[in-house]
């Protein structure tokens, strides 16, 4: 407790003189004494002096900051951060892929991966020195082959996922309320069906994000009108699984066809066209789409069967 | 000094007892004792209970998080941060966008909009309950014509913002090591010559974001065979003013091709296929690009001469 004393006097003072490396020190060493207070307390130093500034949609916890030097530093990549978080695009099917790696243990996962491109995304985990363990389908499109299977031949730890709500062949199935770890990071499964009846989103609660797949756009949402699509279904899993959430957390889509990457919870629940209307509007809309059948569909769904490994049909 | 005791007993014996919610309240409150802590020290909760989580890019300032209440969080948008992020996508050129907003004063600023669209940008920004007071170009583009102007014309206290060291109208100009202020916010004017004569980085530095327009793409460099570009600059730019900032700093590019988004200065320093060169082999590669005339130059260049005002032609 003498310690602690001397390190908190010492924060007080530093803060009092403006020395915010000195400060900084004093907090870091002081919650060094604290056995269990790492995981829940975040310490950042803001000093443009200070090189553990971050950057990301992370948090350095205060276990993190006060491990870190130069060696770590390089050994666990560029980012000085717990997480390193990637959003990949695929422009001919406009499919977002996520990246989400634990920089502490070189964990990776990655979410609803393309089939066309694995190459990009593997020599991109190879670079940043991840150890891809799962490789997560949010549902099974129609509209790409996942690039979940072959993942699972680059990188030997690499796991498969997909709900157990669907026809598809995988690793590892999942159901509502699973966990999937990686590193020090859990990714919640909230089972959130509609547009298929094996649609799930990943929830990476302590950091606020959300991956929601097809069940809900920026300012829009996946089609309800086959494989096992039902409007009641998805408005309720948005409704009480998305909106449910608190305003600020970011909601990062399957798809955008607009240019637009990510948005919130309280800008759905505010502006979204569809979602924002009454279910009998909602579903109104839902079945007038009159969208053409997805071009890739009858090669993307057997394909998808058989989590993209071709060569197994 | 006798309150600021009782601050940090109540946050010490918090800490031990594991009550997180306490312990931030106390060590909140302790900040705000100081008169000039705030701007330099964040505080996180990473209770998931806790409604004050940092889920996107930024940092929650003990001031902020100090003055947060679900008032201030209603008439701020969406996320509790004094930070609002977004990049965009031009599909038709590749081209990134990027709104920067600070959500106290409302105020933000947009970096290289595409005339195209404005609409789509004016109208989140809207949404976002923003109101836009620079709009920053990069370099004077030749792939596709500039939106500054036009949204200078929606919102009426919005001046577009390029470089001196260019042929373009705008309401500002700017020269290295220019401060551009958007609330609490100051964005550093990098100039980075080489891809044009009037290229400039912009850098958010607490944030350890940089937004480097055709200077520096993920794993790739604007070319320079046309517009005043000059290999040696370009080289020297990167080297000089972009691979010295930390390594950690996330880089985010005016286009990409291959479906990334970002890159951090690590990654570039390691991994840039061009830029890792020494000049000589650097210079080989830049002068036999053999790239295409950009398609549409002849009309943009002319554009972004009258900051993308057609009409003033």
């Amino acid at each position: 407790m003498a310690m602690k004393c001397v390190l908190m006097n010492s924060f007080i003072k530093n803060l009092a003189l403006k020395n915010h490396d000195k400060c900084a020190a004093a907090i870091t060493r002081f919650i060094s004494t604290q056995k269990s207070a790492s995981s829940k307390l975040f310490f950042l130093p803001a000093s443009p002096s200070a090189k553990l500034l971050q950057p990301t949609t992370t948090a350095l916890t205060a276990t993190r900051f006060q491990k870190m030097d130069s060696k770590n530093f390089s050994t666990s990549g560029p980012q000085p951060s717990n997480l390193t978080f990637r959003q990949l695009l695929d422009y001919a099917t406009f499919t977002y892929t996520y990246i989400l790696g634990d920089n502490a243990s070189k964990k990776a996962i990655i979410i609803d991966p393309v089939l066309e491109r694995v190459e990009r995304d593997a020599k991109l985990l190879k670079e940043l020195q991840f150890d891809l363990i799962y490789a997560l389908n949010t549902h099974m499109h129609a509209d790409h082959i996942t690039g979940s299977g072959e993942l699972g031949r680059i990188f030997q730890n690499c796991k498969s996922v997909i709900s157990k709500h669907t026809s598809a062949q995988a690793q590892k199935y999942i159901d509502d309320g699973d966990v999937i770890e990686f590193g020090k990071f859990k990714l919640e499964c909230l089972s959130t069906p509609g547009h298929t009846d094996g649609c799930v989103s990943y929830l990476l609660r302590d950091h606020g994000l959300v991956f929601t797949g097809d069940a809900l756009f920026v300012r829009g949402c996946g089609r309800t009108d086959f494989q096992q699509g039902i409007p009641q279904l998805l408005y309720n899993s948005v409704h009480k699984k998305l909106f449910s959430l608190p305003d600020h957390f970011l909601i990062y889509p399957g798809h955008d066809y607009n240019g637009n990457m990510s948005s919130t919870v309280w800008e759905e629940k505010t502006y979204n066209p569809r979602l924002t209307k009454p279910f009998e509007e909602f579903k109104k809309i839902m079945d007038n789409l009159n969208l053409p059948k997805p071009k890739l569909i009858d090669v993307a769904v057997p394909g998808n069967m058989v989590d993209g490994l071709l060569d197994k049909k």
